[in-house]
């Protein structure tokens, strides 16, 4: 296969620049996409700059995938040439274990392979979406139900969409249930977005007061200042499910309380400084729960995208070309953007 | 009515020591009860001792509490003069909140009345078990089915039995399900006779190689020494429930990493420094949970006693006088006892 444009970090400390990569031939179960938009996530940021371990380099993120089928392999069944087709986090899994019969892939038990940075079973490091094409095995792609031109917004659903729709509808969100979201970014933007749909009464819960509104157009019933201790007593108790997206250390406790009995406080960032420790009576006292939840397998992700393509939901995006990612990363960490950068590949041709 | 003998703490720093309380003249809906045993908990050391806020002296504690009924008020039905009875953690709550409704009166919203300690609704500090008799309201009075020659051994269920019993029914815990009890001490040994006897398969972690021999007697399948990382790795993602009923700070990690997908840890014990910060990682990459629990309302404690009649289960006690009892903490805070001091209540007279 000829070589094809990508962009990559050679180390830590370097700025993402361009690279040629190879992807392999289709086989017989293959789908080869050329990706038109593939949307920017916080872990690209944290893999391509080396902040969590085991970063091989050279590192091509992009996990939020989404472009047009170019070539199937002779046994693929669900995707013809022109498909609109879309990737997320996982490439591969074992297939044989316990999470991978129950179509919960991101458990598998021997590692599920990452779309980028993720060995490959017998093969080599994976390069992700920030590229012109992708090669993957039908079983892990994704059909697209969204009109062509909602699709750069569609992106962002691969993983940041899953991330929330998955622990949503673990924990039952729904008409009668009262849902908060922690953090309004690209995974809290979704939440809200979400729950909204799903019929829940969404309370969002943001630091920043610049955001009432935003959190009401996303769907939200109530927003509640979290810096405002007069706001969060007043929801103290209320809550049957909080789906925390915060990735900064923070306290704990203070949504804990906000939880019924045998609520459960669902993490879906992980801090690179632990989080303080809870206080154990906030769990015992109404039997209440801490968990965490991991994207979602294949045949939820499938069910997520059918559900914002039926209730119109795309993700909040600003458009960027593929030589301002490493900008895109700095405004990322300032949290200026609204609220999901997603890279139009054309900029790399 | 004439006062009774018991033994109280006039202060934090002040052992306990002989007193003389009165209790109410029964009301129509309660039972007077001769206490015959009552169960010392490690929750009557915090409290007397002032470990815990908001103890009032003179403080009476005891709420395992086994007797005879002396007498009871005209409306009682479930109850008549020579019943064996018992009295656990609590003896009264709102009644008119949805956890009372739903009779889970533990987690009243508006706080259950402890049997000492608590602040009577309308009322006074109320007065434990270390007395000849208490006055309870027949709905928070328990039947009991054992034979009276176990009686004293009867007595740790009403506190320890149901903590342990509680969390082993509300995650399921049965045949095909692998529980972890951390901890072989009042609480954990209960919690190994339970989940045997619910016919799961139950793994016993502890840091003493000497209590093998007494976990696999108690009903152990398996027993961890969890200082020996082979043993513990030999675990890792087997587990579908643990409960950990150690109170002391230690890493939440060791264990969590134990449980398989989906599977949750139940603190039962409120350490009194907190346990160092779990890694959110081991939350999110196997969807675990960690949550804690409380006691158990007054149907499931009645259901517990019904199970353990039925299963012929009591708890491992040393029988002591009351003038014993500053030395039996002493010998809690050792781990010396196996696995529950019990008062004799003759011992009062």
């Amino acid at each position: 296969m000829p070589k094809i444009k990508a962009y990559a970090a050679q180390s830590p400390t370097t700025p993402l620049a361009p690279f040629e990569i190879q992807r392999r031939a289709p086989g017989p179960e293959d789908v080869r996409i050329q990706i038109l938009f593939c949307g920017v996530c916080h872990s690209d940021l944290h893999t391509a700059r080396g902040e969590w371990r085991g970063t091989l380099y050279p590192c091509v993120p992009g996990h939020e995938i989404v472009g047009r089928v170019v070539a199937v392999g002779e046994r693929v069944q669900n995707f013809k040439i022109g498909d609109l087709a879309g990737v997320g986090c996982m490439v591969d899994s074992c297939g044989h274990c316990a999470p991978c019969q129950e179509g919960e892939e991101q458990y598998c038990d021997n590692g599920f392979t990452g779309t980028y940075n993720g060995p490959v079973f017998g093969g080599e490091n994976t390069y992700g979406g920030y590229s012109q094409a992708i090669v993957v095995k039908e079983s892990f792609v994704l059909r697209i139900k969204h009109a062509e031109q909602d699709l750069a917004s569609v992106a962002p659903l691969l993983c940041a969409g899953i991330t929330l729709y998955s622990p949503l509808r673990h924990w039952g969100a729904g008409p009668g249930k009262r849902i908060g979201i922690v953090g309004l970014g690209g995974l809290g933007h979704m939440g809200v977005k979400l729950a909204h749909a799903m019929g829940a009464h969404v309370t969002l819960f943001t630091t920043s007061s610049g955001k009432i509104a935003d959190g009401k157009r996303l769907g939200a019933d109530e927003v509640c200042i979290s810096t405002d201790p007069d706001q969060m007593a007043a929801q103290r108790g209320k809550l049957d499910l909080i789906v925390n997206t915060v990735a900064a250390s923070h306290d704990l406790d203070a949504y804990l309380t906000l939880l019924k009995r045998d609520g459960t406080m669902t993490l879906v960032g992980v801090p690179p400084e632990p989080h303080p420790a809870p206080n154990v009576f906030n769990l015992i006292f109404r039997r209440r729960r801490i968990a965490g939840s991991l994207i979602g397998g294949i045949r939820e992700t499938q069910e997520m995208l059918d559900f914002c393509a039926a209730h119109g939901i795309t993700s909040d995006i600003e458009k960027i070309s593929m030589d301002y990612i490493d900008t895109a990363y700095d405004r990322m960490l300032k949290s200026d953007v609204k609220y999901r950068f997603v890279i139009d590949m054309a900029s790399l041709a």
